[in-house]
């Protein structure tokens, strides 16, 4: 009996968090799935995945540099505790489904690979040879496949199964950008015009695909026109037909090609998790039915209440008896006491449901001072903060603070007043925890009231650091003062909470934090593949030198090649691949597409280090990343100068197509319909 | 009976064509209605509206300059044409209803004012004095108005159904902007950075907000966050905040709203149009229905065949008979004779749908000498051409084609294969015009036979005139050139339409076509707006220079504020606001938003224009604008010499929020809703 009950349970909590493994029903087996489905071991899992992935932080090109031999051991760590998972999925599953599962492929071959490539790496450093760590690369490929991350794997599929529209998309969009190309060599190419940095125009095909596929993304607008232009008006014509076709055309497709596939794809998988679930809570239900009383035939099996509540206490064992016994009302409409399949399907969604047991309990202070509370001062002051016009004045003297905040604040009295608006917040809070009961201003939804009490109550704290420490040593740091400020600001929010309107947009906005999240996590394993090719390829090519250096590299970043370059006189020597952190930040800013051309030119000035990087790989015969980079070459068969050039434009470009063509939209889908849904 | 079938006639062709105009219905005012919508009248008035806007080109500042009598005398020609289509649909529908339109009263309010300005103009311009031609910011409005441009209306009212719910957003949005540039200054201010031209960073509250309302356009990334970033790292986490919140979820969410009231209010005008037509064709029956023989009551009224067949001739006098038959065929399923209400409601669609008549008529030379077209060779070759073989070749061919357009084509030899070329599509045109019924092969719907034919003919012609030009006098025209290689290469887009998906997805875009010119309308009104204001306050500040001109001015485009600027260093001087189609194209370049900020700059630097602006302004108590920048600068409150500053900045800001945030998100919904539909 305790068996069953168990067995029902998890069937029971698979259907509520929408789990779908099919585990061995026997005794231990099923005590195996629970372990597997243990909080616990679910968060070490995702403790090992972060320290697997920040691992890059410390392997070189370093940001905070360790010993080779203390990171190849903490990724073994990882690596095992990987294996265990997996091990465990196994002997939870049977073999038949283990082997089927692509995912567990997948993850076997990561620690494979990993395993070799560490061997391999660690044997040629040993021996003073030049390595390069490739498995990093699949890294991201864990958090995908071993995180039960249904999200981020559904993301994933819906972008597997938009490729084959947008390849086609893709297709007409490149050959557009090379038919357009093509029209600007024959029209500009003869003309003898010059660029504005005194190069030929449009005279070198090649050259003239990428520009105006920088063009597309309209980072080189209107410069790349201007020769053009200034030449004769009607050129512009041409630019302003290719920026409608391909900028504003094409763009607008892959949106609605990328937008149409998610839609189709996000209601078949809806589809797919409601049959699922259903399917868990029939078989839940099989487990506890009971054919009733002599009946024979005909007799729709139910299930009795005792056994109802006996399952619920199991899966949810924290439940209140009031909250199991609404519950129970909801499914036995008939009261019976006893429900059927059908009611009993529901409970899996019941459970899901936040209760909010708003109870109109007693202010704890009319309890305990009743005379005192019900006086009518006390009756004035209680209604005078449920009146309207509290919130109108709150209003203000928020607005007046804002005007406050973006005054002087070393002006002492300026300073103080800050005091005074602090106290203002402080005594507004007070006055509602006297008005309304506590337990209710605290509930689980009151996203606002928690809001402004933490950020006041920090505030508060923040503000006496800062001022004992200005008081102890006449010093007063920088980085408390940030955290006042920030604070201080956050709390003006509060204003526009007061516009109905507006916050309905807010809440519509805070309900798709969850979505945006698991975008972060796509954008997180995106990013982190082109941190490892780009820290791999162009690693202190630049150099970042700190304000107060006096070195004279500091000019040109480093890299004699950068000597009066654009990269260099814009101050961009920090936007380098030299570790992990500026990696993602330059891979924003790649992103964002804004004078990206110019940060590629910092990587394309470091001419030589693909010859370099040439005559490393031959020495050390790292044989995938020679063949990919000889297909390059091969492919551009322009000579090796345009190879050196072209091969960094290739990653950048790789980039742009899956980041802004791909992701980018899934995000702004992500949105829409999120937006459309909620609001 | 003649005018009742008039009057039916009217009813069913206002259905066909989507008109909802109530007119007079006695047989005058039917006549008179009729004219209205004579074609005729229709373009001249298009043709009036066009020399309206035209006028921009020839006053000042001009782009071809008229002395200003002429200008004034076309503009009152235009005036009276207005006036005078504007009295005849008066004439037309009832006093009451003519007074009760908002487009009239706009109409009349246009022409008076615009009047009342050009006497004004005119007789200040007599007088030696500075004017303004305010009203020529109103000519747009009778592109919207005059015309039965109902698409174009349609687009307004769906944008002006958008607004609260886009005010709503942009509030928000607002308040984004406001609170970070507030911490910006609270972090930033006091850290004595350096922006990279050496100026204080981020120490100035209104300079932030505008450095980060650039940054939501991604225009100064990543320029804006270099200073900070250079001092520390973590100041690019404010950065990435900021972007995440402000680029990617806001202009989302704007996409979201426009997108959503779009769809709503598109739904809601289909479900409107559909119910006028209907009512149309209601009131077209009762005019010509009979009920049948003597069956007094329930006796269904109906419309025979032969009043049907009258009102087809004169709905539509080009039908052909077999046409006619089949229209009455698909209304008359019970071969009765005479149709019911339900049956005939159904014309005025019935006429919209294109009957493409395939019959397999012989071709031409069959008939004309049967014996060699049916001989083996002859019929060989027609096998050959339906061969898919055949197709697949010239695909290969156009690919050749390609390369050798890209080579150098002052080679003799080169230049001699474009001829091969010629005669091998020449040929291909001509093999299928033997193979396939020539009215079958240029009929209406085969789009890309026309397109190839063309394209070739049109090659043909050029080429020849090009060797013609070079053969007389060794000389050859550039712009001749320029035709032929732009035929040459538009040929190759053929390629593409032998791929099914990418033939689909071609389809798809020339089909949505129309709905991108009523965009083109809509941006042109917005332009034209623009473009007046921006003339009247920015002309001639930048003078452009021609290439070979020797004035060191040009290094300065003319002004010596611009010494030394950004501005001046990109060449930028034809970006300026000295005639309409300068003004377009600056105009289009803020749409691509990029490097607007230094264009702006480039107004920015005419510091002193303002100045002499209100000066002028006081002289000649221009009141509107005068008021407007007294607005402006009450509320801004920072002294003139901000004033100078901020206005041009307001008028780009503006600028950005109409077109990028409103008219490009309606471009990016009319796309997707397209696509989604017709894919
Ligand atoms: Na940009």
């Amino acid at each position: 009996m305790r068996i069953e009950l168990e067995l029902a349970a998890v069937y029971v909590s698979d259907a509520q968090y929408n789990r779908n493994i099919v585990f061995d029903t026997s005794p231990q087996g099923i005590r195996l799935y629970m372990l597997y489905n243990h909080w616990g071991l679910l968060l070490l899992v995702y403790v090992f995945i972060i320290i697997n992935l920040a691992l890059a932080a410390f392997e070189d090109p370093a940001l905070f540099p360790l010993p080779m031999w203390a990171t190849l051991i903490a990724e073994l760590i990882c690596l095992l505790a990987f294996t265990g998972r997996l091990v465990h999925y196994a002997r939870v599953i049977p073999r038949q489904r283990f082997w089927n599962d692509a995912k567990n492929i997948c993850i076997i071959v990561v620690i494979m690979l990993t395993l070799v490539d560490m061997i391999i790496y660690g044997s040629m450093k040993a021996a003073g040879l030049y390595g390069v760590r490739c498995s990093r690369l699949l890294r991201p490929l864990l958090l995908v496949n071993i995180t039960e991350g249904r999200q981020l794997r559904r993301a994933f599929r819906s972008i597997r199964n938009a490729l084959p529209e947008i390849f086609y998309v893709f297709l007409l969009f490149i050959f557009s950008v090379l038919m357009f190309s093509l029209m600007a060599l024959k029209l500009f190419g003869k003309r003898g015009l010059q660029t504005n940095e005194g190069n030929p125009y449009f005279t070198n095909y090649l050259e003239i695909v990428f520009d105006l596929y920088v063009l597309v993304t309209t980072a080189n607008s209107p410069d790349v026109m201007m020769p053009a232009y200034n030449s004769n008006v009607f050129f512009a014509i041409f630019f302003i037909v290719y920026i409608l076709v391909n900028t504003y055309i094409f763009m607008s497709v892959f949106l609605a090609v990328v937008y149409n596939n998610y839609k189709k794809y996000l209601k078949e998988e809806v589809r797919q998790l409601v049959r699922a679930k259903r399917s868990k809570m029939v078989r839940a239900f099989r487990v506890l039915q009971e054919t009733e009383g002599a009946e024979p035939e005909g007799a729709e099996p139910t299930v009795t209440q005792a056994r109802w509540n006996q399952l619920v206490r199991v899966v949810q064992p924290g439940i209140t008896s009031a909250h199991r016994q609404l519950l129970w009302s909801v499914s036995d409409t008939d009261k019976k006491g006893r429900i059927g399949k059908m009611a009993f399907v529901q409970l899996a969604d019941l459970l899901n449901i936040q209760v909010i047991t708003l109870k109109s309990r007693p202010h704890p202070l009319k309890t305990w001072q009743p005379r005192l509370y019900d006086s009518a001062a006390s009756r004035f002051v209680c209604r005078v903060v449920q009146h309207k016009a509290f919130t109108y004045v709150y209003d203000v003297i928020i607005m007046v603070n804002a005007v406050f905040i973006g005054l002087d604040e070393e002006n002492p009295l300026i300073s103080n007043v800050e005091w005074l608006f602090l106290g203002l917040y402080l005594l507004e809070i007070l006055l509602k925890l006297y008005t309304f009961e506590p337990r209710a201003f605290f509930a689980k939804h009151q996203f606002w009231n928690w809001f402004d009490t933490i950020i006041v109550v920090s505030a508060l704290i923040a503000t006496a650091i800062n001022s004992a420490l200005r008081a102890g040593g006449g010093y007063s740091s920088r980085q408390v003062l940030d955290i006042v400020f920030i604070l201080r600001i956050l709390r003006l929010v509060r204003v526009m909470d007061s516009i109905k309107k507006c916050r309905s947009i807010m809440n519509t906005l805070i309900k798709i934090g969850p979505t945006i999240l698991t975008f972060g996590q796509l954008i997180l394993v995106v990013y982190y593949i082109f941190a490892m090719v780009g820290m791999e390829l162009f690693k202190g090519k630049v150099t970042f030198f700190e304000s107060d250096s006096t070195d004279p590299e500091r000019a040109y970043c480093g890299n004699p090649l950068l000597k009066g370059s654009v990269f260099a006189g814009l101050k961009y020597c920090k936007n380098n691949f030299n570790d992990i952190v500026s990696s993602f930040i330059l891979l924003l800013e790649l992103t964002v597409v804004n004078q990206w051309h110019n940060i590629l030119s910092g990587a394309e000035r470091g001419k030589l280090f693909l010859f370099q990087f040439f005559s490393q790989l031959n020495g050390h015969k790292n044989i995938f990343l020679l063949f990919f980079f000889n297909a390059v070459s091969l492919l551009l068969t322009t000579g090796f100068t345009t190879v050196t050039h072209v091969s960094a434009r290739i990653f950048f470009v790789l980039f742009h197509i899956v980041v802004v063509i791909i992701i980018i939209n899934i995000f702004v889908a992500f949105v829409l319909e999120a937006f459309f849904v909620e609001y």
